[in-house]
């Protein structure tokens, strides 16, 4: 285990890199540390790093008429990146705070460029990465659009209960697009329903 | 000019493909006539092709609660597809209906597969194709989370005249998230406003 093996198997997951290409790929990136509560990323800037997240967590905001909607959690093993913003090079609307002690891959815009012309096995990630976010993007829209607000709560129970675990409740309730109230009701109600089944 | 041209046209801003690497694309594709009113793909079943139109234009809405919700028109010259439905092999939400009498030229999944391993020209177009995409999803989420209706509108008219000329108010209106009533008063307002500037 040394500070590249997480990456490794995560991008694993979708292609295979020689050892020659992975010592390339380890080359490239910056192992950066980060207190809580410092910035990945700010709204108005372009997002210039892919980072992936060795060690801590990390919460997506955006600034909607003075408040904050949290649009995104992101844990230790995987990337987390306004990848629209780093892509089309225009100034991000996203927040990304470390919500405790990280540790970080970096890896540079002008880095990755250089990369995809270095070899095929890069082009396929960079493909597979962009169809991956966009696949989570569709989703949230629609899971914010087709579902009520008990729905996406069981649903983000069901997909990732990282975030039920260690995620403060009103920044749940803001990433599913209610109160803190409204959230406390939903979870009562679904406490009682629970204690009727458990009587059965 | 033969039916193939326009497509060329369009790949060509992203990527450059040999003539061999050319040919073999053109042999994938199938050509396909639609009526107005005919569907490219409905709600809940998965999008097995992507769709590129030689000829007229179509209309992506959802059914959300019984109603219609316009998500997206597209136009010759361009791509039409769930993309998300496409690569992730997920039902799509979206009914994708022809406008007019449309002529299409459409490459399925698989052979979509396998060109990816037939040329690193391909990985790279399949790069662009989802960065590009995602980048319009993005930007149009907050386009209306963070915009007026009326900066909404026009930022249509700077954006898409094609709509603006071709759409009926109705669709533009369902797509910009208002009311048609809305659109009235905002179309009012503005010209009145245009009034008063050309009085100056």
């Amino acid at each position: 285990m040394d500070e590249f093996s997480q990456l490794r198997k995560y991008v694993q997951q979708f292609v295979i890199f020689t050892e020659e290409e992975w010592q390339l790929h380890q080359s490239l990136l910056t192992r950066r540390f980060l207190k809580k509560g410092e910035f990945i990323l700010r709204q108005g800037e372009v997002c210039d790093h892919v980072t992936f997240i060795n060690k801590g967590h990390f919460r997506v905001y955006s600034l909607v008429e003075g408040e904050e909607l949290t649009t995104n959690f992101a844990f230790e093993g995987n990337y987390i990146t306004d990848y629209s913003s780093f892509v089309s090079r225009q100034p991000s609307v996203d927040n990304i705070v470390a919500m405790d002690d990280a540790e970080l891959l970096q890896l540079r815009y002008d880095q990755l460029q250089s990369a995809y012309d270095s070899s095929p096995v890069w082009q396929k990630f960079g493909r597979m990465m962009a169809e991956y976010i966009l696949i989570f993007v569709v989703q949230r829209n629609r899971n914010m659009l087709f579902n009520t607000p008990e729905e996406r709560y069981l649903k983000l129970i069901k997909d990732r209960p990282k975030v039920m675990e260690r995620i403060p409740q009103q920044y749940i309730a803001s990433y599913l697009g209610i109160k803190p109230e409204s959230l406390s009701r939903i979870r009562k109600r679904l406490m009682e329903k629970d204690g009727i089944n458990s009587n059965k």
